[in-house]
C-alpha cells in the first residue's frame, strides 16, 4: 500500500528542465550466479574479519546517539599512511564513495559558470556529477587505443580551460592507465584543478608508478581511491582523495556537516588494519587479468590493454545481443564503453571458466 | 609530516568565487562534560542493542564485497511501516543523514535560475545547501514569537515562485511547532515543492499532528526526517523523506549511485527493530524540557515555546560572553538564533542540573 494519488507523475513535479527524460544512473540489479558487472572484488571478507568489524562496530555502537567525528581525522590519518609518499592527514579527505568526493570537488571548484574536461570513453559518473553540479562538461575522445592523445589534451584545455580536469588511470571501461610523464604535461597545463580518479590504482601493473607521487609538487593536483574495488569494500562506501591541504580545506566548504557515518569511520579503520587480507587476492586477480586477456586474444576478440580488475573486449557487431545471451546463460557482464565492446569484471577463477565457456557457446568461436 | 609546499592557500586554488571567504559549518567540536550544543539525544544505545547492531553488521560484512542494495528497498519499507499514515516503499526514501535528503531535493527542483525559500531563524543548512547546489535564496522572516506569518509567506511566495519552501517543524533553533492548517496553506500556494523538515516530529507536544497526515491530498509536499535526533542515533547518519512516489523517482535522477552503505542500512534496520528502546526516552526529555521551559520563565529569562529537544532563551546583551562563561563552567550550548538568544539541548536530568547551576552562576539570579 502507498499513497499514490493517481494521475499524478514526474512531468507534473518542477523537475529541473535538464533532468527531463533522464534515466537512473546504475547497471541492472540482477540476481544470477556470475555476477561480474560492476567491478567488485569476488573475495568476501572472511568471518575473522568480519568479527572483527563486529566488534569494533559494537564500540562504536555505545556512542551513535552523538554525532560523528566531522573531521574523520583518525580515518584520514590511517588513509595517509596506507598511501605513503609522505602524505598526512591534512593532505586526505574522505567521503561516502568516491562519488561524493568527485561531487564535493565539482561543487568547489565548479559549478555554473565554469567547465569539466575528461577524456572520453570514461567513467560515466563524472559528466552526470558535473551535470548535477551545473558544470558544464567537454569530452575529448581518446585515440583509437583508448589512450589520451596528450597534444590534443593540450589543445581543449587552452580552447577551454576547464576548471577541473578528469584523468581516469586506470580508466574505467578501457582498464588503460595513464604515463605520469602524460598526467604532469596536463596538470602544468590545466588552469584549475586536475583530478586523478585512481579507483583501480591497486591492480595496475608493475612499473606503472601513481600520480600519488606527483603530489608534492602540484597542489592542484588531486588524486581520488575508494575502499570499493581492491580492498573489497564495495558495500562500506569509502573513497577518499589525496591533495594538497588547500584542496582539503576548500573541500570543507561544501561537504555536508557530518557526512560520514561514525560506523563508517570504524569499518574503513579496522579494514585498514586488515589491509594484508583485504589485498590479498589483489595479484590473484591481476594474474587472472592477464590471462583473460591472453585467451580472448587468442580467440581472436580485440581486447584493451588492462592494468584494472576488468577487460573490455570486442568488438561485436550486436554487443547487447551478446551480453543478453552470456545473461540466458547466467553470466552477468556489463554493455558499456565504445559501441560494439562488452566490459567482463575479473572474478574468481570459476567464475571466470563460467565466463569463458558461455563467450565461446555465445560467439562459436 | 604532509606534503605541504610553503606559500599555497586556499586563495590559490581556483574556488567557486561565491565560497571565498566562508567558513565550514559546524558547531565547535569540544571536549567538555556537558555537550548541549547539537540537540543530541543523551541516552546511548543499551548494550544490548550495541550487540544487536553488531550482529547484523557481521552478517553484513560478510557481502561488503559487493555493492549495497541501491533503491535500499528493505529499510525503506521498514521506515514507511514506522512512519504509518498507510506509506509504503514507494513513499520513502533515506540518504546519509537528512542533509543529504534536502541536497537531493534541491538538485533536483532547485539548481540555477531558481529559488528556494525559508521562514527564518530557521536551520542554517537550508540556505547553505540552497548556495551549494546554486539555487538563490529567499529569506522570510518569521513574526516576534517567532512563528510563521502565513499572509507574509502569501505575499512572499506569489512575489519569488519559489521552486522549494522550506517549513521547518518543529522549528531549529526556535522550537517552534507550525499549524497544520498553515502548512496547508503554504502547500496550496507554492507553485514548487514544499518540504516541512520535522527533525524534531517525535518531540512535539501532544495534539500538534505531523505534515504525513498531508501527503495523501499533496502530491508536492515532502516531509523530511531523521534518525539522528529522537532516534538517538546522531552517528549512524540516516535521514529519510516522505512523499509522493513521483518525488521519489525524480530523487533517482540525482542520488548518487550506492550512496547509502550496507552497514547504514542494517544500522538503521536494526534501530528500527529496537524503535521501543531507542525512543524510550523522548517521553522524559519531553517532560524534562517542559520542566526547563518553566525554571527559564520563573527565573526571568525569555524562552521560546519549543516542541523539540531543545530550548532557545535570552536575551542577552552578549550572548557571546554568557556562551563562553557557560563553557568556563563546562556546559557546552549553542550561539545561534537571534541576536541576544541562546539554545541550549535537552539532556538528562543531571546535564540539566549542571546547566542550570551555570547558568544561575553565569547572570547572577
Amino acid at each position: 500500500m502507498s499513497v499514490t494519488p493517481v494521475s499524478f507523475t514526474l512531468n507534473d513535479l518542477p523537475l529541473r528542465d535538464d533532468l527531463r527524460g533522464r534515466s537512473p544512473y546504475g547497471a541492472p540489479q540482477l540476481d544470477v550466479p556470475v555476477v561480474l558487472n560492476t567491478n567488485e572484488n569476488p573475495h568476501p571478507p572472511s568471518k575473522r574479519l568480519a568479527r572483527a568489524l563486529a566488534d569494533a562496530v559494537a564500540e562504536t555502537a555505545l556512542g551513535l546517539n552523538r554525532y560523528p567525528d566531522r573531521d574523520a581525522v583518525r580515518l584520514r590519518r590511517g588513509l595517509a599512511d596506507y598511501l605513503g609518499h609522505d602524505l598526512g592527514t591534512a593532505n586526505v579527505w574522505a567521503a561516502n564513495g568516491s562519488n561524493e568526493i568527485l561531487q564535493q570537488i565539482l561543487q568547489a571548484f565548479g559549478g555554473p559558470g565554469r567547465v569539466a574536461m575528461g577524456f572520453e570513453p570514461s567513467y560515466s559518473m563524472h559528466p552526470i556529477i558535473s551535470r548535477g553540479t551545473g558544470t558544464g562538461w567537454v569530452s575529448v575522445p581518446r585515440d583509437a587505443d583508448f589512450r589520451v592523445d596528450v597534444d590534443a589534451a593540450l589543445a581543449a584545455i587552452a580552447e577551454h580551460a576547464p576548471s577541473v580536469v578528469f584523468l581516469t588511470s586506470p580508466n574505467n571501461p578501457t582498464g588503460t592507465a595513464l604515463d605520469i610523464a602524460d598526467i604532469e604535461r596536463v596538470t602544468a597545463a590545466a588552469p584549475g584543478v586536475v583530478v586523478v580518479d585512481e579507483a583501480y590504482a591497486e591492480f595496475r601493473r608493475e612499473g606503472t608508478p601513481s600520480a600519488l607521487a606527483l603530489l608534492a609538487d602540484h597542489p592542484r593536483l588531486i588524486v581520488s581511491r575508494t575502499m570499493s574495488k581492491a580492498f573489497a569494500l564495495a558495500g562500506a562506501r569509502l573513497g577518499y582523495l589525496a591533495a594538497h591541504p588547500a584542496v582539503v580545506d576548500a573541500l570543507q566548504l561544501v561537504r555536508l556537516p557530518y557526512h560520514l557515518s561514525a560506523v563508517t569511520q570504524t569499518v574503513a579503520l579496522v579494514a585498514l588494519d586488515h589491509a594484508d587480507e583485504l589485498l590479498g587476492a589483489v595479484d590473484d586477480l591481476r594474474a587472472e587479468r592477464d590471462a583473460l586477456v591472453e585467451w580472448l586474444r587468442a580467440h581472436d576478440f580485440a581486447v584493451a590493454d588492462s592494468d584494472a580488475n576488468f577487460v573490455l573486449f570486442g568488438a561485436f557487431e550486436d554487443r547487447t545481443e551478446v551480453w543478453k545471451a552470456m545473461l540466458d546463460r547466467q553470466v552477468l557482464i556489463r554493455e558499456v564503453g565504445p559501441p560494439g565492446w562488452l566490459r567482463v569484471t575479473v572474478g574468481t577463477p570459476s567464475e571466470m571458466a563460467a565466463f569463458r565457456d558461455a563467450l565461446l557457446a555465445v560467439t562459436g568461436r
